[in-house]
């Protein structure tokens, strides 16, 4: 394997190009791992989720690391970010709520109406009420491994 | 979707054919998500690691969450665990060790081969050394989904 540090550009293609991340965030030093359907754009990733632990986490304590891979027949790549949570809620954050939803419709429509048509079913139950929160990323590096006798594709 | 918990037979299905896991650590309530290769035996995930910011973090902070999917056609499944960090030192832990590179090789051998290669070309480079870890579970939980409309297979 020959492993090299990908570049800030490299690491923000490869953003672009990936649709899911594992969002880890902490409370009292214990970590928490989870899944999420994102969508980058600039200095930010855009989410959408239920309320539930991490979000619950994150108003606590806005640190995150947010991991992004890919493997194909060459090798891997790995992109890790830390960067701050900002809940975009109502009443406020209209442009932005707008902009997260138009980005994550885009990739993730299917999963938006799946919700929405859940939450119509039961509209007191909060907990399947989408939350949209971006991370404001402020560092992020990569790692990307292709083995010694792969064929010559761009990982 | 369909979204259901998992049971703990279920879940430990999952972490037996899985071969990657995402594995947070934390540290100043900052926190840090990498991928790792793993090997599942009853309460134990094995991991080897070269040494590096997760397993500096996790010696101070052994408090670690680990999460592992799969996706198919008809819908995906997410195990999230949390556990502590055990570190399979030299001198001691001469069975857990011989456990953990048994374990590890029958899945990953290609790439404890590639480290040995690599550590014989550069033997003073201690960063290459692998460091044999194993994280004790202490929770364990499953979500599944499958899409409404999906073909009845198995998750």
């Amino acid at each position: 394997m020959a492993i090299n540090e990908m570049t800030q550009k490299e690491c923000r293609e490869l953003l672009a190009r990936s649709r899911i991340a594992r969002l880890g965030c902490a409370l009292d030093n214990q970590p928490y791992v989870v899944p999420v359907y994102f969508a980058y754009d600039a200095d930010y990733i855009y989410v959408f989720a239920t309320l539930g632990q991490k979000v619950e986490w994150m108003r606590l304590n806005p640190r995150v690391c947010m991991q992004v891979d890919e493997t194909n027949a060459a090798g891997w790549a790995s992109v890790i970010a830390n960067g701050r949570y900002q809940e975009l809620a109502e009443p406020g954050f209209v442009e932005e709520r707008a902009r997260a939803q138009k980005l994550l419709e885009t990739y993730h429509g299917w999963w938006l109406n799946a919700l929405a048509e859940r939450h119509m079913k039961s509209p007191d139950d909060l907990a399947i009420a989408p939350v949209f929160f971006r991370i404001h990323l402020d560092s992020i590096t990569g790692l990307s491994a292709t083995k010694i006798d792969a064929p010559l594709e761009p990982v």
